[in-house]
Formats: structure tokens, sequence, C-alpha cells
């Protein structure tokens, strides 16, 4: 019951229908069009999946997994599988194994930055507690892995493991260079690869493993979503120094207050005098805060440019994201997925 | 080069010693003689494999996991698939998936917990902050998901990834039940079959499964480990109200101050009078507490029996898990894992 990228005009009764990719739309609401009775399996399966006779548990999942948030990383694994002239039923279970994953590290994060919002809701972990959140997180992780297991592709689970191990080490990296001013761009990099990039990369490969399509087409689709996990997280970072809260649906200056070291701080910092190093080093490397100072840091970076650094270096990646696509023959899900790496550095304009 | 429980009195040099079984001996010791070289090379597995290009992960690790402690678990799965005669090389690196997620339980838990001490020494959450201890114990499991899936055994994958997602709910059950007097035995069963018994039988069915053997054997080595595991955790509860700090390698009375319920305490609520109950309700239930508090509480305990009650209790599931090795014909290594059943209470005496 797959649908493939190049549908005909008149299609049988029945089958989904495919809405005109317009580049002035949200484009993730045209990818999502294009995948919708599989987003809706995966949607399904999500919230069957994350059942426990521990009413706690889904309960708690719910509260983050089950009441939105964008989907994004499961859609890439349904649009990936499309892509790929998938036609099977594999790849909506583990689309939900990629979003169990993503949420159990959601849930470690906002336990890990005392987070106390989360897409414009109260977080988990404000409402249940940090230790249920721990603990939920754990749940979920191995939750996804029985999913795996239950696929049954060795091949899979090596991807996903590798991914989970590896956005663990963003996550210590990313502690590690907290309110660190030395930290190297190219460091910077490596936490945003890690933490971001490597589960975006999971997800679209997956998609060209359950299609079992040549090499050449999982490595291209692990490289659209490592380079698109980037962009997305470089434009993350420039949010939080930019954004309007209610769009953001996070408190802006989170980064900020927790002394995150991202591009938008290091391109100011660098750029900056010595009064300004000054400025970073009390507020960043020392976490000496006062309210006024997040407003002084935005006029900073607006001074010197960093958030247009930060979304030229995100436009770079968005590209390189494109480009990798070059593999593939065109169809509505290659231009949807075009259009989605070209909103995730326009969404911050 | 694998050992068989019934080598000769005269081995060729080379081979590997096997201790004269002693009663009266630290039964652990005896069976970690009986598979001393697997033991090495699953504790260099151990090593090798918690390595990380993020340096603080390898430190962090080596902390709770190269310190020491018994090794209880990898121990299980070693000396289970030496009973099944298994004679390979691919236990050894399961051993460490089991200690790997073990690891990352105790990390989590000491979080949750607030530990401040573990087998003796600092926790890792005390030493490197919760936020890092978080991490990196998501960074171990992940870890032996990895190792797993180098091994290629789906159905390894499968027991430890369920026992992975029971020992959360069995944590999440804790985190409900706590401070509950309400609690029923059976429910208090259920959490530490959750959070125990899961990983102990999961540790021995692989030793079943790596070598092939019946079903009937898989599930008496399951058998075996869950009963040893709810056994090895009342008597963790029974010493958390009466053993000797030094010995304990925590500190006595953590149970009591965080209104954990466990059964000394259902056991002397629910014989005490009002009075007593009374006692239980402020400092449980309401966590109000004073210094004094903790001895008045064991010697409640002692005057209702509630350690006793708990020990018999512990002894009747060491006695079932000796039973399940039934299937099994006599061996060195069998008497030494019916030793390890009666060391388990006999520990607490």
């Amino acid at each position: 019951m797959g649908v493939t990228a190049s549908l005909p005009e008149h299609r049988a009764v029945g089958a989904p229908i495919e809405p005109v990719v317009r580049r002035d739309e949200d484009a993730l609401h045209v990818l999502a069009a294009l995948v919708a009775r599989d987003l809706e399996v995966c949607n399904r399966a999500i919230v069957a999946r994350m059942d426990s006779p521990v009413a706690l548990i889904p309960q708690l999942a719910a509260h983050i997994v089950a009441a939105g948030g964008k989907r994004l990383r499961p859609l890439l694994t349904l649009a990936a599988a499309r892509l790929c002239g998938y036609a099977g039923t594999r790849h909506t279970d583990l689309a939900a194994c990629v979003e169990f994953i993503h949420t159990a590290t959601l849930l470690h994060d906002d336990v890990v930055d005392e987070s106390e919002l989360r897409r414009g809701l109260a977080s988990a972990n404000a409402v249940f507690g940090n230790k249920a959140s721990v603990l939920v997180g754990d749940f979920l992780f191995a939750r996804a892995f029985q999913l795996m297991v239950a696929d049954g592709s060795l091949k899979v689970l090596a991807v996903l493991s590798q991914a989970a191990a590896t956005i663990a080490e963003g996550e210590v990296l990313q502690l590690v260079t907290q309110h660190d001013l030395s930290t190297t761009e190219d460091r910077y990099l490596e936490v945003i690869q890690g933490k971001t990039a490597a589960l975006f990369a999971a997800a679209c490969q997956v998609g060209a493993i359950v299609a079992d399509r040549p090499e050449v087409e999982e490595a291209a689709l692990a490289s659209f979503g490592s380079n698109l996990g980037i962009a997305f997280q470089l434009v993350d970072d420039a949010l939080d120094y930019a954004a309007d809260q209610a769009i953001l649906g996070k408190t802006v200056g989170d980064d900020f207050r927790e002394g995150k070291i991202t591009l938008p701080v290091l391109a100011a910092y660098q750029a900056g005098d010595a009064a300004d190093q000054a400025f970073w080093q009390r507020t960043i490397e020392h976490s000496e805060q006062v309210p006024a100072d997040l407003d002084h840091a935005m006029s900073l970076m607006t001074r010197h440019g960093a958030i247009a650094t930060t979304l030229s270096r995100a436009a770079r990646f968005a590209g390189a994201a494109k480009a990798a696509l070059g593999v593939f023959p065109d169809s509505s899900i290659r231009r949807a997925l075009i259009d989605v790496a070209d909103y995730t550095v326009s969404r911050a304009r």
C-alpha cells in the first residue's frame, strides 16, 4: 500500500492525495501531507508502544510524545523510505523508534538543562519531577530497542545504536564545553553533530535500509540528514537569542542563562573588543548574570553580526543537505525534502 | 578454550585451576575463580568498550565500572554459559553488556536517589554531577546495545532489551510507591522483580542462549536468576536497616531517609500498634524525620521481627533459585551457583 513519489495524476479511489508542493507553504506540512497515511500509522504506533502497566510511564510519555511536536525525525524516516520507493510496512514502527530515542534524549536533556518549558508547554521534569523524567527516558530508550528487535534488522539496530551512543557523546561534550569560551567552532560543530545531526542522519538512513537500496543512496540519505541536522541546530541556537518566545516554544535566553557555548556566542565573543570579552567572560564563563545581561548579549550579537554568521553557516549546511539528494531523480518527495532544508534556515527570518 | 564443569583431576599445563568448592568460603569468590579467565577477558572488554574520544565518559565510567564492584551480573552470564558447556568466546562481551546495562541503571539510580555513596566510595553523581551521570548512563546503555549488535544474536537483543524496559518499569513503580505505606507486599515484589531480578534473569538466560541450549535449560537459568535477584534485593533491603555501614558500602538508612517502601518497613508497619503506625506515617509518608528516628525505626523492626521476616522471604526465593538448577547435572559450577544462592541470604547473618 506504499505510495511512490511519482504517482500518476489519476489515482485509484482511496489512494492518498498528494498536495501540490508550494515553496511558500510550510515545507514541513507539505512533507507531512505527502506521507500523511504513514505518519498516521506511525503516530498510532507511538501511542500504542509507549504503553506500560506502570501508569505513570504513558502519562509522562504522553505529555511529551503525544502532545505533539513536529515529529520531524520520524517524518524523515518515512519520507526517506518513500523517496527510496519503499512499499512495505516496516518503516512506520522504525519511525516510532526514532521518535522514542529522540524523546528519551529530550527528557534527559530537560533534566540536565533544568528546563521549565518544552515546545511551549511546561517540560516533563517540571510537571513530573526529574526522577520520573530520567526513568521514563530510560524506558522509551529500551522500548525503542525492543521495537527494532521486533523489526529484526541488525543493520537498523547497528545504525540506531551507534546514533544513540553518538548522541550521548555529543551531550557529554556539550557539558564539557559549557562555560568555556575557548571552545573552537570545530568543537562546537562536533557537539551538534553528536547531539542533533547523528539522529537526523540515522533517521534518514533507516529509510534507505528498509527499502534495501544500494550503499550510495544510503550514504546520500545519511549525508542529507546529517547536514540538515547541523543546519537545524545552528538555527535553533540562533533563535535562542533572536526568536519570539511564543514562536520558539521555549524560553528565549535559555542557552545564555545556562552558559551554553553556541556559535552566536563564539562569533560575538571572538569579534568583540576587550570590554565585550569581559562581558562574555563574566556572564558565560563565571555565570554572573543580571537580568539586563540578556538584552546586552543580544545587542552585541547584532552589532557583530553573530546571528547572521550563524544563519549563513546554517545555509551552507542546508545547501550540502540538498546537494546530497542529487543521487535521486526528481519527485514530489525529493522536492519536499529540499524545501524542508530551505525552511530549516528560512524559519529564522 | 572453554573449560567444562567436569575437568579431570590431571589437566594439561596451562588449563585453569579449579579451586575446591568449600561452602564456608565466600561463594562469590569461588564462582569467580571457576570462570577466572573468562572474567578477566570480560573485565578487559568492559574497560576497552567504555572508551570514547570524549574523555569524561571513560573517566566517569571508570569511577563506577572499573573501580570494582562484585561483577555479580556478568559473573552470572559467564557461569551460566559454562554450566551449559559453552566453549565459544561470545559470552565475555555479552557479560560486559550486562554490566554496562547494570552500570547505566546505577548511574541513573544514584541521580534519582540523590545518593552520595556507592560501593563505599563517593557516588559518580557526587563527584561528577548529576548531568554527567545521566548522560554517561545513556552512553553505556547505547554502547551495550552496540556490543549486542556486534554479537549478532536477535534473541540476546530481545532478552536484554526486554530486561532494560522492565528495569525502567520497576524503577518507575518504585518511585510511585515511595512514601506510600498502603503498598502491598505483592506490589513491592513487583518493584524488585523489575528493578533487580529482571537483569539477573536475563544475565543467566544469555548464558544458555549463546550455548544454544534447549528451552528448558534457558527457562531454568532465567528462573534461577530471577529468584536469586529477588532474594538478593530482599537482603539488600534488610541490610539497609541492619548492616554495618563499612561492610555494606553504602549509607545505612538511605532507604529510610528516602521514604522507600521496602519489606522491612511494610512488615514493621503492618505489625505495629497505633503509635508505631503514626511513627511510620510521619517519617515515611510525610518525610518528617529527626536524626533519632532511624534508631527508633530499627528498634521497631527488631521488636516486630521485620528483618527476620524479610530474610525468611529471601531464603524462600533463594531456595526456588537453587531448585531451578535441578535440570542440570551436578558439577562444580552448579555447586558454586547453589552456594551463591545460599550466600546471598547468609551474608546478612
